[in-house]
C-alpha cells in the first residue's frame, strides 16, 4: 500500500488532490523509500529524512511550479524527488538521478545547488523577475540552520528583510551543519532568539513549528503564503528522522553514507580502505603532536575531511568555524600573521568560494597559512558541482604560493612539511578517494621535499609523461610498453622544476592533470617553454574545458576522458606521429 | 601650534602621553592635515574625516603594537597613519605611502586590507594566536557600517559571539557604504536595532555613542578593554566630518576625489576626461532604454561604475545590493533564470569574491549573466590589493564563458550586444582610466561581433601581436617601424579566434594584455596552439606572475613591466632574434 500510494503522488498536482487522511501514510512511504535507496545507492539521506512532512506540506500549499521552491543544497530535498515523478535508485550514478537539484531533471527544481548559502539569493532573484515580468507565482527558499553560518546567506536576507518583495524563507532547523551547527546563529536558535533575529533583519518570524507536525506546518505556510512581506518559516525537524542508525550518529552516517545492507537488523557495510582525507589527517595530527604551533581549521568538514580524531585529540587547536569558507581562510591568515601555523582543510570546489581571501589576505601579505586541498580532481557520484577542477589554475597564479599534488598516502607527511617551511602559501592538493598501492622500484623521500621527481627516467627520452598527483601511476601504466618514454611526477606546480622540465623537453611532452585543461599544469609547463624558447611537441590532458562532468564513477569517468593508461597511450602516440 | 602638535605626536605612545586637554586640537590639526594632504594627492577622505576622534580614542585606550587595532579597508585609517609617524604628502604614489594599511609599513598595521569585511575574521585569528601562544594585548575590530552588507563580516561576527575569545570590534557607523548604506542592517542600524541585533550575535553590546565626543569614547573603550566576553562598541560618526564639500557629498566627493585646489573659498576640479567606466554606464543605459528586461546590478558601487545616471533614469531596475558580491551574483544567477537580462557591475578585484557563484551559480547552468568587469588589469594608485590581475584566467577556465576586452569607448554598445546576445555566461572586461582616441584608420563595427579583428594586417607577418584591450594600442606603435609586423586585437579571450590566431602563428606571437602572465590570454593562446600541434615562438607579455603590483602611476609602470611600445617592441625584436 505504501509503494501503491507513492506511485500515485507522482507530482505536486496529484499530491495537491490527494485526501488529507493519506499525508501521514504517504510520508511514511517516502521515508521508507529514501531509506531503501539510500540503502542500495548511498546518499544524504540525513537531511532528506528530516525534510518529509515539511516539503510534502510545502508542497500542498505553493503550487510548483508556478510557485517556485528554491532548495539550497538539495541535500535535504529527496521527498521532493519522489514526489516530482523521479525514482531515487539511480540516484548519483551515471546517467541517474542528480545528487542534487537540477532544473534540466525537473521542472519543479527551480534552481541547481550543490553549495550551500546560495538559496535567499537565488530566490530573490527569481521573485524580482517575475516582478519586472508581471509574471505569477511565489518563490520560497529553503534552507538548513547550517546556510546560516555562511555570509551569502546573511547577505541575501539583509538584502531582502525590510525589501519590497514578499520573499518566503523556511529554515529547516535541524541542529547540524554536517558536525553538529557551531556559531552565534546556532546558539540563538537553541536559545529562543530566533524571533528577535530574524525580525530585526526584516522578516516576519512564524514559528518556531514542529517540522514534524504536518497541521501546523501547513497552517505556518498557508500563512506565510498570504503574508505581503518577507516572511519566515522557522521549522524544527530531526536529521535522520525515522532511521534509527542516522539517528544515533547524524554526524556520518546520518548526513551522507555509502550503500549498506541490514543483516539480523543490524547495518552492515563494506569496510573501505583508506583515503586520502584519512592518511592527510593522520599527517596532520602527528604533525601536531610534536609542533603546538600547529593548529587546524575546517569549514564544516571535520567529518568529510576526516578530522575527528584530530580534533578529539587537540580540542581547542581544531576550527570548525562552519560554512564560512571566506572567514576560514581570512581567520587563518590571522592565525598565520600573529605567529601560529594554520593548516585549512579545505575540498577544491569549496575554495573557489574564499578566492579573493586567498588572494588578498594570504598571497599578497605571503603569509605562511596551508591548505589542504581535498577532493581535487573528479569527485565521482557527488556531480558537477563537486568536482575538484580549478585549484591548481587558481593557486599557482598567485605569485609567491606553492602548490604540491600528493601521489601518495605514505608521502603526505613529507608534503606536509614541506608546505610548512614554505615560508609562505602553500597548498596540497589531494583526491577524492582511497589511497592508491606504492608501485615496486618507487622510494620515497621523507622530510622536506624540493622539485618534480622521475618515476620513469629514460636517456634522451621520446615522450616524457609530466603528471601531478595519482594521475601519474596511469602515466607509468601508459608508459610500460615504451622503453624510450619517461614518466616525471612535477609535485610542484608551483614553482616548477625547471631543470627536469628542460630535460623532457628534449622530446615531446605530455602533461597530466586531474583538473581543468585551461590554465593549470599544462598550462604552466607551456608558459615555461615558451619563456625559456624551447618548442617541443607538447599535450595537455585535463578536464575538458568545454564542459563540465556530471555524477558518475569516477574510474569510468577517467577512462572516458583519456585520462586512463589507454587514454594516455593513445595521446602520446597521437604527438608523436 | 597644531603642525607643531603632530610633529610631537609621531607615535601611539606620544599619543598616550599627551595631556587630555591637547587631545581636541590634536583632532582639529589631524583633520586639517588629512584635507590638506589629499587636496594635494587626492585620496580616500570621507571615511577618515569621520574617524579621527575614534582613532585618537583608540590609540589612548589601546596599547599598539601590543594591543592590535585591526582596520577594515583602511579608508577611514588616515589619522592612525598620521598617529603613527607617517605623513600623508606621498600617499597612493609611486614609493610613497600605502593607500591602504600594511604591516610593512607600519608596525601599528596590525593587517593589511584593501577589500572590505576582513577585519573580524582576521582579528579573531590574532587573537587566537595570541591565546595558543600565551601572549599579551588585546585585539580590535574597527569596520564600517558599510562592511556589515558583506557576508564574511558577518561569519566573522557570528564565529565570535558567544565564542571564548574577548574580541573587541568598533562599528564605525557613518550611515554610509560607498553610497548610502542598503539593506536590513542599515534599517535596523537607523532605527535603534543595533542593541537586539548584536546581543543576538553573541556580543556585549557597548553604545551608541557620539563618534566625535571624545569623552564618551574613551569611556567607551574603556568599558571594551575591560570587558572580558567578545564586545561591539557602536560609534555614530559623520562622513566628511570637517570638510563642508565631503559633508556635502558624502557619496562622491565624500569617499574619494582625485586632487583640487581651494579657489576663493570654492573647490576647483580639473574636469577629467570620460572613462571606460562612464562609458559602459552611458552603453548599459542606452540598451536598457530598448529592453525592459535588462538589469543592472552592483555592489556597492553606484559610484564608482558611473550608475548615478542609470539609476536616476531607472531606479527599480538598478539594484545596489551593498558589499556582497557573492550576493550580487547568484541573486543576477536568479534574475537570469527567470527571464531577465541582468548586467553585473563588477571590479575585477572584487569578481575574485563571488568566484564559486560565478562557477557554480552562473556558468554551471549556463545562465546568461553579463559581467561588466572594471578596473581590469594595473588600477595606479590604488594599489596591490585592488590590481585587476586574475579576471582573465578566472573566467576563461569555466566551460561556456564568452570572455569580451574592449579596447576603445566607442565599441561598448557593440561589446555590450553581443555579450547579451551569448546565450549564456559572458563578460567584458575593461580597464581603469580614460578612455583612448580611436586611431585613423580603425573602423568600428556595430551590432554583434564575432573573432579577433586584425589592427594591422600584413600577408605572411614574420611577428603578429596578439592583445587584449587598449594595450593593443602599445603594440600598435611597437609595430609601427616593422612592416612585417602585424597586430591582432583578440577581442575574445574565449572563445578564441582559432582561424585569426593560426594565421598569426605562420609567424612568431607575442601575446599582450593587462592581467597575470599565468593563465590568462597568453596561456590560452599556447594551450591551443599545442592542441594544433603548431609551434610557433611565442612571448607572453602581462603582469608578472611573480610579484605583487603595488600602488604607482599606471602609465610608468606599464613601461617599467614592458607594456609599453618601446617594451613590446624589444620582447618582440628578442623572440625573433
Amino acid at each position: 500500500m505504501p509503494e501503491r500510494l507513492l506511485a500515485r503522488v507522482d507530482s505536486p498536482k496529484a499530491l495537491r488532490a490527494l485526501d488529507e487522511a493519506l499525508l501521514p501514510p504517504l510520508c511514511e512511504a517516502l521515508r521508507q523509500e529514501i531509506i531503501h535507496a539510500c540503502g542500495l545507492v548511498g546518499g544524504h539521506l540525513g537531511a532528506s529524512l528530516g525534510a518529509v512532512e515539511l516539503i510534502v506540506a510545502l508542497h500542498r500549499v505553493f503550487k510548483s511550479p508556478v510557485d517556485r521552491l528554491v532548495f539550497d543544497v538539495g541535500h535535504q530535498a529527496y521527498a521532493h524527488k519522489l514526489l516530482t515523478g523521479r525514482r531515487l535508485d539511480t540516484l548519483r550514478q551515471a546517467g541517474g538521478v542528480a545528487p542534487f537539484l537540477d532544473p534540466a531533471e525537473s521542472e519543479h527544481d527551480a534552481f541547481a545547488a550543490g553549495h550551500a548559502c546560495t538559496a535567499v539569493s537565488a530566490a530573490l532573484g527569481i521573485l524580482e523577475a517575475k516582478r519586472l515580468g508581471g509574471e505569477p507565482g511565489q518563490v520560497v527558499a529553503v534552507l538548513g540552520d547550517g546556510a546560516l553560518t555562511g555570509g551569502q546567506s546573511f547577505e541575501g536576507l539583509a538584502n531582502a528583510g525590510h525589501g519590497p518583495l514578499p520573499l518566503k524563507v523556511v529554515l529547516n532547523d535541524n541542529g547540524m551543519s554536517i558536525s553538529a551547527n557551531v556559531g552565534a546563529v546556532a546558539h540563538l536558535l537553541r536559545t529562543g532568539g530566533a524571533r528577535a533575529f530574524f525580525e530585526a533583519l526584516g522578516f516576519v518570524y512564524l514559528g518556531p513549528v514542529d517540522g514534524h507536525d504536518l497541521k501546523a506546518l501547513l497552517a505556518a505556510f498557508g500563512e506565510a503564503r498570504r503574508c505581503a512581506k518577507p516572511v519566515l518559516v522557522h521549522a524544527v525537524t530531526q536529521k535522520g528522522r525515522g532511521f534509527e542508525p542516522a539517528e544515533a550518529d547524524p554526524h556520518t552516517r546520518g548526513h551522507a553514507m555509502g550503500p549498506w545492507e541490514l543483516r539480523d537488523g543490524k547495518l552492515v557495510r563494506a569496510r573501505s580502505r583508506a583515503t586520502f582525507s584519512d592518511a592527510f589527517a593522520a599527517a596532520l595530527e602527528r604533525r601536531m603532536a610534536v609542533d603546538p604551533k600547529v593548529v587546524a581549521v575546517t569549514p564544516a568538514m571535520i567529518e568529510g575531511s576526516s578530522l575527528a580524531a584530530v580534533k578529539a585529540r587537540f580540542p581547542a587547536r581544531v576550527h570548525d568555524v562552519g560554512i564560512a569558507e571566506q572567514h576560514a581562510v581570512t581567520f587563518a591568515a590571522g592565525l598565520a600573521h600573529a605567529g601560529a601555523k594554520p593548516v585549512v582543510c579545505i575540498y577544491s570546489t569549496f575554495l573557489q568560494r574564499a578566492y579573493d581571501q586567498l588572494v588578498h589576505d594570504v598571497a599578497l601579505p605571503r603569509l605562511p597559512v596551508v591548505f589542504a586541498v581535498d577532493r581535487a580532481g573528479l569527485v565521482g557520484a557527488d556531480g558537477a558541482t563537486h568536482q575538484g577542477a580549478y585549484d591548481v589554475g587558481l593557486l599557482r597564479a598567485l605569485p609567491g604560493v606553492t602548490l604540491l599534488g600528493a601521489l601518495f598516502g605514505e608521502e603526505l607527511d613529507s608534503l606536509l612539511e614541506t608546505a610548512l617551511a614554505a615560508g609562505g602559501p602553500a597548498a596540497i592538493r589531494f583526491p577524492r578517494g582511497t589511497l592508491p598501492d606504492l608501485p615496486a622500484g618507487v622510494a620515497l623521500e621523507a622530510g622536506v621535499v624540493s622539485g618534480a621527481r622521475w618515476l620513469k627516467r629514460v636517456a634522451a627520452p621520446e615522450l616524457t609523461f609530466v603528471a601531478l598527483g595519482p594521475v601519474a601511476l596511469a602515466a607509468l601504466e601508459a608508459s610500460a610498453a615504451h622503453p624510450t618514454w619517461a614518466v616525471l611526477d612535477a609535485r610542484f606546480a608551483a614553482p616548477l622544476d625547471e631543470a627536469a622540465l628542460l630535460e623532457a623537453a628534449r622530446g615531446a611532452v605530455v602533461t597530466v592533470e586531474e583538473g581543468t585543461e585551461r590554465g593549470g599544469l599544462g598550462s604552466a609547463v607551456l608558459e615555461l617553454f615558451a619563456r625559456r624558447g624551447v618548442r617541443p611537441p607538447v599535450r595537455v590532458a585535463g578536464l575538458p574545458g568545454d564542459r563540465f562532468i556530471r555524477h558518475g564513477e569516477a574510474r569510468a569517468q577517467r577512462a572516458e576522458l583519456g585520462l586512463d593508461a589507454r587514454g594516455l597511450e593513445r595521446l602520446a602516440l597521437e604527438v608523436l606521429g
